[in-house]
């Protein structure tokens, strides 16, 4: 028994049993100790990249935390972006990143970097496990932070932890305090507020806000004082579809953002941040809600969300049952012809499947989507929540291994998709019921949008060579296959509903480049 | 003018001319005024790891820095695995990262994160641009910082500094101090301890030492006092083949390195630091000199280092030419029937061409070629630094871009091969002469033998599953041939030697599949 095997029934005690890992050297008594716990369900990484998104995939879809694995300072560069695409999602995770041994640091051997100081702009929470003992109460606190404050925890072990002795007792699960309740004065407050505003007052749903029952919750307040639903620009999972309550995403462009909230008194603030401009633009405001409009907070991240819209609703008197389905948007009928990026949207969303997981990262390409699938089947649905590119086809590997029945349909731009790309291999590897459908635009077309946002019109050769990812073209029929991904392309309307349908039909893996 | 265009400007009149970029939209303003410098050479990566490793290769072979193009902390985040390999091959490197308006950092926008924090660790200096008329003074003084300290040098653009106007005087280019030179009495002091210990004493060549002028002064010492010529374990880049002076390898396996260095009394670090163990492992020491070796530093990585060898060259008298050419090893002869990894080593070493650039990231699989060679034409051998795998393909990227006469040849372990495979869309769009070998032993076969050197022996269901690549396996001729590299997959030696052969004798990107 040494630190890594406690270490393991730590995770294992505390619910925390799978784990997404892409080791070195100095996790080597890590992974031996993994074989020792057939409990464990190890997933491989072919890059830390792809282990922090699928982490966090998981984590949101399974409202528990995953693991991760990854090696010394430069593994945890590598899975910086999803870790904090994984913060702006509010998603419990447990960061374990290998060290060398703590008598070896001294000698800054070539690995050797400043863990801490990489960890720490993306973790809630950083500890450093001081010696083999330490391992249990480390991992106990580090557990613990992940889910009290919904975020990413990081533990740093250093090899000599992981593999010197510990005591022969048993692991402890860590210790869950239970999230804070609001108290009664607060809700009397907003209650009132609400009322007060009506229809100039909204709710921003974040965290675990906009599903389940807080969700419901929400729908009765908004029936009853007249108040708008919101969510975030980038939201980390919401519940939509069916007879799900609906909510309004603010938009990404500022103007079309500040003119969504131009009507608000009052936002209260639930899981949710005040909400800002995604950039800065010259001349444009870094605020989004009108000048004047009160912000207050029912609920944090950590607090217990469903609990507060419960009670507040009984407060109000909101018992009535908020409207229900989305009335449908004019029927797209049935495209046809050459393939278009809305074309894609409205067939994909025509033919989602009842509880299908919706992973979209299409970004400019998609816009039309979000809309259509409203008043589709019920569904999940994640986005890129910190703007970091690289998170689509992580976040389905995860989400497809936090609920093995259903299937994950990912909506995928081509530039972003190439940042992490390796996720096909373990989506193949693990037989996992993802659909990809890449946006082929071959371009970075959000920039090309973003530059006339700050003010640049025109390109020239330099600015046009970094805009397009067309020469070469991608061939993702091709990467797909290479990483033992079934694939197969799409140029017309035609041939992308054949392939989508039989997709979605068809249990495992399978790729579909619409060439747009 | 803005400030976009001043640090464009201050880099072309500094020297710096070629920016391998992955921008966003806090970058637009940056390139917009690439847009207006035709000077300035930018070359897209489609992940930012492979702009790093490029800037690194880059830095290596020409002698002087590139810049970097990154989209705020995420975009660092993925770039800095390669960097830390920079920083360890003490590659001259301007790194530039462009964060939101200044003004807008306070409102924690979902791209916000503390970039200073992630990027100090890889960084030789950082600074940030505190406002348009810093941007010139910051940009050179970061190029001087990665000048003078042969280093990572990182500069924070905000984008407010870039799209804000400045005056119209004209950019300066940096200044840069001379490097130091080594003291008279250090030259004594040296001269006189080397020839006391004669073969029992090494120099450790690093840095700018292993090549040119410096690695033939070194060639004099050695002849003329007895010392032994050392290069690290992964050295940034040597000069070798040919008539060049021939240095011996510390070894990477930790008992093989002891017993490389067990005989010296005196160590003289010349662009190096102590050699140190890679990992600690149970039992096994972290310094590599045997015990009562005294180490002396002739001259560290920013000062003038072929001076000081020329110096310490003169003082001893060492007029002497070295001996020139290895002795050819035992020819290997023709190798044939299935492949093996020996074989893709031989067969890669006889084949190679007069003044190629290797750049070797096989790994265990390589391990022959580092020897065979030596006895092989005049080439550059450049490795994995800082051990922080993915480095190979974008290393040859950004080789090739320095040196375009010349066939970069690259050994490309599979494992690490994925890390970073995005290189190849690069140097296609690039039409880089640059041949990649992937040793697909489908297997991360390193990890299998460190797994016994920290003692753990036997593999189960969950260790076997980390360390194997092979379920399902890799089809590197489709992943090239998806981002537009031609491709070839060998299984037999015959094969293999023609394909090899081919590829050296042709221009352009290229990727054999050697299966072992």
């Amino acid at each position: 028994m040494n630190g890594a095997d406690r270490l393991c029934d730590t995770l294992l005690a505390s619910g925390v049993d799978v784990c997404f890992a892409n080791p070195g050297t100095s996790e080597m008594h890590f992974v031996a100790a993994l074989d020792r716990k057939p409990a464990m369900r190890c997933v491989l990484a072919l890059f830390e990249g792809v282990a922090t998104g699928a982490a966090d995939g998981y984590g949101r879809m399974a409202g528990k935390p995953a693991a991760t694995l990854l090696h010394t300072g430069p593994g945890l560069g590598n899975g910086l972006a999803n870790l904090h695409n994984a913060r702006r999602a509010r998603t419990p995770l447990v960061n374990i990143v290998g060290d060398h041994a703590s008598y070896h640091l001294g000698f800054d051997a070539p690995l050797t970097s400043d863990i801490d100081s990489i960890a720490r702009p993306m973790s809630a929470f950083v500890r450093r496990a001081t010696g083999p003992d330490d391992v249990g109460p480390a991992a106990e606190a580090t557990i613990a932070a992940a889910i009290e404050r919904q975020g990413v925890a990081t533990l740093i072990l250093p090899s000599d932890a992981a593999w010197s002795p510990v005591g022969p007792s048993d692991a402890r699960p860590a210790a869950i305090a239970s999230p804070p309740k609001v108290d009664e004065a607060r809700l009397a407050d907003l209650a009132t507020a609400l009322i007060a505003a009506g229809g100039r007052a909204g709710l921003l749903l974040a965290g675990k806000a906009p599903r389940g029952a807080a969700l419901e919750m929400a729908g009765r307040i908004a029936a009853r004082t007249g108040a708008r639903l919101f969510e975030e620009v980038l939201n980390g999972r919401s519940e939509r579809g069916g007879d799900r309550v609906p909510l309004e995403r603010i938009p990404y462009p500022i103007d079309q953002a500040v003119a969504a909230l131009a009507d608000l008194d009052l936002l209260v603030l639930v899981g949710a941040r005040e909400p800002v401009a995604f950039f800065a633009y010259p001349g444009k405001p870094s605020r989004l809600l009108p000048d004047g409009c009160r912000i207050e907070t029912l609920a944090g991240p950590g607090d217990d969300i469903p609990d507060a819209l419960k009670r507040l609703a009984e407060r109000l008197g909101a018992t009535r049952p908020p409207p229900r389905r989305v009335a449908a948007t004019t029927a797209p009928g049935s495209p046809s012809g050459p393939l278009t990026e809305d074309a894609v949207s409205v067939i994909a969303a025509a033919g989602l499947t009842e509880d299908a997981i919706v992973v979209d990262e299409a970004l400019t390409s998609g816009r039309r989507f979000y809309a259509l699938s409203a008043s589709g089947p019920r569904h999940d649905y994640m986005m890129c929540t910190g703007g970091a590119i690289g998170t689509g086809m992580p976040l389905s590997v995860g989400a497809a291994i936090a609920c093995p029945g259903r299937k994950v349909v990912t909506l995928q731009a081509d530039g972003s998709g190439m940042y992490t790309l390796q996720a096909l291999w373990t989506a193949a590897r693990e037989k996992l019921d993802v659909l990809v459908v890449i946006f082929a635009n071959r371009a970075y077309a959000i920039l090309r949008l973003e530059m006339g946002n700050v003010g640049v019109t025109g390109f020239g050769h330099n600015a046009d060579r970094m805009l397009r990812l067309d020469e070469p073209a991608l061939d993702w029929v091709s990467l797909a296959r290479g990483m033992g991904v079934e694939a197969a392309r799409a140029d017309t309307c035609e041939r992308f509903a054949d392939l989508y349908r039989s997709a979605v039909g068809t249990k495992g893996p399978f790729l579909i480049e619409a060439v747009i």
